[in-house]
């Protein structure tokens, strides 16, 4: 047996895996949203007004929630062109993963200077993540697509093709989202955010067999 | 393949990805309780004095709990009567399960201000997030109903219309219950709760086939 | 349909749902143990002996990681002699769900105070638990022994005593181990725990069919 | 039926048990990365420079990452040699549960030390850790190994003998990293990485039958 050969013959154990890292780490996010402290004197009006002032840290968690939706979405279309699990293959679906975790990180950050001091520094720190959980998609994609080494045996090849030029376009523009950042923090944010949408339905018609 | 294909023919995999959802938020309300710090000279009866004393916690997090409990219950009893997923449905499951993971959050500022100064402001906050959550509920039924798009064949239309009333309902109630906490905290959160018992009565009959 | 009518004939989703959140549970226990804050001046000597004095946090997390691993084991063995699921039980399913989830609480207090001033206390506030979790095991096996209503055809009658016997005693151990740590903190934790190593044969006895 | 019967015919159920634990333990991990805490007069500079001061967070979070993930795919591979569970291998298997639910303790403090005073006793504790954790692997193989008791048919013993060879290793080499840890940081943690991508190797090797 050499270190090419698959260690499972299907993926529903990864599947099961990933899928239980990706709910927690949605779940998590929750966790970076504090109450706030208004201490002896808390009116009705104040706590409202504090809560109302949370506002970055309610977009932060929309915007991270649905970004990691999306990454569990196309996860789960990645993994449907997928015949079989090998070492390679596990650890850089553990880079993914990886990023998924991360997640929670940059949100916070995020939240904690969006629309105050330091947004352009906090906005490319969460482009950054994207930008490196693309480049570990990308690495996922090298451990399974080339010579269809783990590919199964009913997808057509042009849908790889089409797969393949949508994860490679992805490291170029969070790439310049994070450049866009540091020069405009809302810029950056709503480059990111599009490129959810645009990804959505790149991978949406890309990777239907 | 036109955008409106199912992207899959059954749910099981939405379903296992929202019940991990679902069971980790619940898990993730206990972290809203905190230890009281009693500093030096903590006797017995101090300590079992500060632990009483956090009965607003406690009952915001068996409040919450039994929440989270019965919007699991008929996210699942919806799900049966879907018997595919499109990426509309899977998205406006996805608010739903955004509004679920939020909970923990108006748990605790519940928790914080119950029973003490900003307990209006706080439950009215509390009421919203099922406000919010209720509107999640209906756009998820609007995926899924309109020409039974996502339908199983084998459910009967009257079973849907009495779904949909129920679910039509919820918006409206927890509406007037954020306007009844701005008025009266402890009213406002018995209707928010007797809501519930309500919504478990009204699912259960309309929503068997 | 009368309210009697059960929900679901298998119990598969309610077991997945019960294991989720014992998973859950029992990891986030590690919270409760907080990094020393050594701040400056901080020697290696000095890091571990502030690791070293942790040993109450360590003991806590150790004795509620095999509470709740019995309690797991138990709540299956339980649900291997249920054959369907109605809202009764689905509700009684939740109390015990719901003192699983509580217990990082009571642990973080023990933790705080095992070992100083105020460890009666806090043991007993952490046996209370218990003796919360005992009831609400009994109240979950009324909602499917009597008159055999959600019993399996093949479970034999004196299997049904022998576990109702079992359960019955546990109000009635974690009600004396109560007593028991207010006057002497290791006396309580050393009955709870022996209590949890008789629970586990009791049952294991018992529940076999 | 005597104790030493098993509890159950197949290992499904612990095994999604375990999975869950092992997925919330590498969530978790993220947890232990904190926001800075610049105050007024946070600059974009500055912000960034104290994300780039974290690197000891990512460093540990990174490590913690895979050392979980190779325990989980080991746990795995160990799992496919067993036949059937009883007590005694599900409490052995609690107790790696129990380590693996540990490390994000032991990386916290790692995170806290590296490239900073205490960094020789918060490698020498995390360190400790694993050589816990290999211990807790050697009991679970003991309950399942000897005279074959819990170990599929179709498992040659050669396979046994080395699997067993590879678990042993682990306590002795551990220990030597921590030892070493307390004289150099580096080293230890070193000696503890390389040992990951080993004993990935060596169980690739030896527990395939």
């Amino acid at each position: 047996m050499t270190s090419e050969s698959p260690l499972e013959k299907d993926t529903g154990r990864v599947e099961a895996f990933s899928d239980g890292v990706f709910a927690i780490a949605i779940t998590l996010l929750i966790l970076e949203i504090k109450v706030p402290n208004l201490g002896a004197g808390a009116t009705d009006g104040k706590l409202l007004a504090a809560l109302g002032a949370l506002w970055p840290s309610y977009l932060a968690f929309v915007l991270s929630f649905f970004v990691i939706l999306i990454m569990w979405v196309n996860h789960h279309e990645f993994l449907r062109l997928v015949r079989a699990v090998d070492y390679p293959f596990l650890f850089a679906n553990g880079a993914v993963l990886l990023m998924v975790t991360f997640v929670p990180f940059p949100t916070a950050v995020l939240a904690a200077h969006l629309g105050a001091e330091g947004a352009r520094g906090a906005v490319a720190f969460y482009c950054a993540t994207f930008f490196a959980a693309s480049l570990a998609y990308n690495v996922m994609l090298c451990t399974v697509f080339p010579s269809r080494r783990l590919v199964r045996s009913d997808v057509p090849d042009e849908v790889l093709d089409r797969v393949r030029r949508a994860y490679r376009s992805g490291p170029l523009v969070y790439g310049l989202s994070v450049t866009l950042a540091l020069w405009n923090a809302w810029a950056g944010l709503a480059l990111c955010t599009s490129l959810w949408a645009l990804w959505t339905n790149l991978c949406y018609r890309s990777s239907r067999p």
